[in-house]
């Protein structure tokens, strides 16, 4: 079977992703492409990466030209797409890359983002653990989605594993990532530009306001946790993609290296998509680049007294358009690794 | 039907990357992967970005590991696949990416590489115009394949249609292009750390000494030159792949911005891997990251008497392991594009 | 003695460099920093890697606040210096590293920029070969000095040697350069976008469109050409700042290796910032990163009938702020390295 | 007053940024550079970017070539320069760049480095706040003085205040740190390849194994911790230099956003070289690139409690060789800051 597909905010990085994994994704058709600004130009004009799409034109975004797609993909702006999800065909698939629709909490929402509160959809991350099950579960024959944040769900995917078992605390959790720009969108913004970021690593949203922390914490709860708290240092590095997140946590009383290791590897145990690297092994993000995995290295570190998780993801592929497809595969019912590869491009 | 496959020098950067495009490819089967110093180690110790071939392990590189597969990709040093290639069976297909079969000249042999002659197989650039018709003419049937030089083969496919369609002055050619340091294998020299490359940029092999000079004069002769000059200069820049070549021809007499451009999309109507962009547009390396596109932008610079050739090409791919791929599709009678993508990894 | 010193575009790149180069200069005293939305900001919150003038505040940049300084630096986009230039003090020596006095003929003025022509100033590239003598003999006492394009100083001083000797033709030149995003200036574009470029090679200006080839002809006419001229190609490569360009001539009859290399060495003996690297030697843009060093490399390419130059430059230094200062001592009978280092920070 | 100096390992990174500094240093002349492999070559022929010593030829590296000199600057190997110290003048003021003399206690000597212990010279990181003073006091008329470990000097200005105020606790510190490659040195390895680290992070010394830190440590003892502890993470990130550490420590009982500012901003009040932002404000390491800074943001997180301070060094500058220099200075009552730029080159 063919779905019809339609890909707004085509324009930007995320929607761009979005096409480029469609593109060899065997069921998905990509009827039409929106964006705002470029609307009326040629896709290949704005996004010259993508040659398969020579015979596309960029139609303004609004419900109307997005109806009608057995599944919509929103690529906007946080407050955008909640706006028009609610004008979208109800028997769609829409698939939300943006936040609007990822907190659970009203009160999380309102503390990190502001604006209107649309509520939670399905969230969509497959592989994260649950206390029963995985997020999997809630996927199938979902028809709202709600792709992750980047940085979010790789600290995500880092932690849960370690909060299930009972083998780190909850409390005093830190993470510092370091982060290409491409997540920070085309925003034309000063400390975004290439001679600005070249040669040069800063940190940004030190001391707790990164919007993604409620959305970590929401899903370390899901895992078993009651009230985690975690230190999020983002750090933007002169990479175009990617994110590799060091994530640390104290040993919980009576865990130690075998009963820590064990708890990843079995979390992740057949998955294709997550994958635990053997002792002593740390992912680099271009291992990951252009590919739907998050490798994921481990170490005890007994003189801290603290669990070390490094992890490695694409921010664009399962960070958000890969997590996107993948979960659509999902909810359609279709082998969930069609037309996402596992392998990253390197060098 | 599954073609067996083998690939030789799987450890380095040409081999990695045809085990990466091969992952995709629905009917090639990789059943051994060989290398040299690292032979008895698992694939993904070596090249842990690739993820769906963790059941592997490096073999010696020898002609009884290469023996009995269907197809045999070499990817080792210049002198190395010459030597092994006459033990391989006669009725594989056997590509060699390195450089030991693409001269026909001997003389040209001994001059810019020296040691045995191994004599020229069927050259791997498909869509390269020739007098008649394409090199892909010769590729069909093949079984001993030269995948090309990533910088010779860019420079020709910049420069070939010019030189058929007699708009453009064989003599007095300039190429300059901006590589990255892949082409270079993963050799341990100095000026390859990224110390030294990041945030610099060099020139080397200045002044008419590099290897893929004579390259390049033998595929324009095909295209109808008679004794092409070309100064031709490499520079190493910080971006890990990519090829983005300059090439400045004189004008023929007669010649003017209608004809040349003519020239140029005449020779690749029709082509899924070779693209000329529209007027106004110059193609970005990313554009072409991990795809096996090459985009070329064209413009006649009047005051100057020169056509101007930019074409964009990744290296690895369509410069290596992608025309490589692409070369034994034609040979075994399968569609053209099967395992490649045209969609360039960017941002 | 001290200088007073006013540095106009102080927020932008060229006026950040300008202050990180007279902090060292013994006699050069800032009093007035300027710029224009960001006026009214502490320097540091624009410029925080300029320590040493935390006490600075940026004002707005008009005639009445850069008057009644010793010197005034302006760094200001093509059109504004020559509006402002008129109203400041006629003792002051005033240095223009903006575009508007550079240019002799008001024919190439119109052509490549349009809008109101300023007439030229002395042209601030002290080493640049003459048919007789240098043009630092012009600069000397000079009030109104014009800080030369990066790009056009490059290419002027590498191949005006050549010219001056006869050992090259002036037809038919070809350069193309490597270059980083700073030389654009703190413009807000995409294509500027850290994003965009990391990992990225790509030409702009091709076919001779790009504003600094009258100003490389109008060099070369002083140093004996007649009518050069010039197919002139810019990449935008991965650093944030550096020249490499490549620049190649054909030999003029009767020249050799021998000669050009004497052409080379003999403009540029007893020079501090201008080094004609040994045969065989090329520059890498990291060995001047930060320095007042123009470093050239030289190979005479037998078989294609030309010389090839290649010539590494700080864009923000030797191609322009430190050519500014550098001129700025010269007019005013200082030792001309005043303030300027010869030392490229590297790795 | 003018003082000989020698610099051994003149051919690396260290050695290399010593000798562009000291070229800046009016009190200091460089009679001696020495090397091991490169021993024969001009200085220029291994370091082109050192334009102001092309009269130097790299000697041997030993105590004859190095005895008798004023200054003698060890750039070597760790094991090196404790053997060859014990051979120079015992009036030279020697410093050493390497390992070598940094621990006071044997026992951490065995557990991270092992070989012989040559035991511990004056640390020369002048304003390393101790319980009392600050280290510079043990700097003057010292002449033997060990160069501190980038990372590890970066980490001890950025916890030491808190730890000496009281303000945060000693147990259970994490610091993340983005470093560049040139703190690895010219090893010729894999993982240091342009290739390899172009648009990729990576971790390493995972888990606590890193040298640096029980030197930590031994500062944040200096300080007034007992028995600190700390989770030590470095990740490789593709810019040539620089460190950002990213330090948190949970706060103190009773202390809080205010007195932790005033902790930090007390301990460097008066400092030229170490500089606190102002709230709200955190550093890039383009912004110390080439210079002798150490820049300090400071959050506190309350939802986390923790404390979180961003720091940005150039590792080869304030990390190492401008440690070295201003040390240097200190021991010989010149001016603190001769020779030492406080300007970051950026962008």
């Amino acid at each position: 079977m063919t779905y019809s597909v339609a890909v707004s905010g085509a324009s930007g990085y995320a929607g761009g992703e979005l096409l480029r994994l469609i593109a060899d994704h065997p069921e998905f058709d990509v009827r039409t492409v929106t964006a705002h600004s470029n609307a009326g130009q040629p896709l290949t004009a704005v996004q010259p990466h993508l040659r398969s799409y020579t015979h596309l034109t960029l139609a303004e975004t609004n419900a109307e030209n997005l109806r009608g797609h057995d599944i919509v993909f929103l690529a906007l702006p946080h407050g955008a797409s909640g706006a028009i999800s609610a004008e979208l065909d109800e028997h769609s698939l829409v698939i939300d890359c943006g936040a609007d629709h990822r907190l659970e909490s009203e009160a999380d929402w309102a503390a990190f983002y502001g604006g209107d509160f649309f509520g939670a959809w399905q969230y969509g991350v497959p592989e994260l653990p649950r206390t029963k099950g995985t997020q999997r579960d809630r996927l199938a024959g979902a028809t709202r989605i709600a792709a992750p944040g980047c940085n979010a769900s790789t600290v995500a995917l880092s932690l849960a594993p370690g909060i299930r078992a009972g083998v780190i605390d909850e409390r005093d959790l830190v993470t510092v990532l370091a982060v290409g720009p491409s997540g920070a969108g085309k925003s034309l913004k000063t400390h975004l530009l290439a001679s600005e970021m070249l040669g040069s690593a800063s940190a940004y949203a030190v001391g707790g306001s990164h919007r993604h922390i409620p959305e970590i914490q929401q899903a370390l709860r899901w895992a078993g946790a009651n009230a985690p708290t975690i230190s999020f240092t983002p750090l933007l590095v002169p990479m175009s993609r990617g994110i590799l997140a060091t994530s640390t946590a104290k040993l919980a009383p009576g865990a130690d290296a075998a009963s820590v290791r064990a708890a990843w590897t079995d979390a992740y145990a057949g998955e294709t998509f997550v994958q635990v690297l053997p002792e002593g092994q740390f992912p680099r993000t271009a291992d990951v680049l252009g590919a739907n995995t998050a490798l994921i290295g481990l170490a005890v570190d007994e003189a801290a007294g603290r669990v070390v998780v490094v992890a490695a993801v694409d921010n664009l592929v399962k960070g958000t358009a890969g997590a996107a497809i993948q979960s659509a595969n999902i909810a359609l019912g279709l082998p969930e690794a069609t037309g996402l590869s596992v392998n990253g491009v390197a060098p």
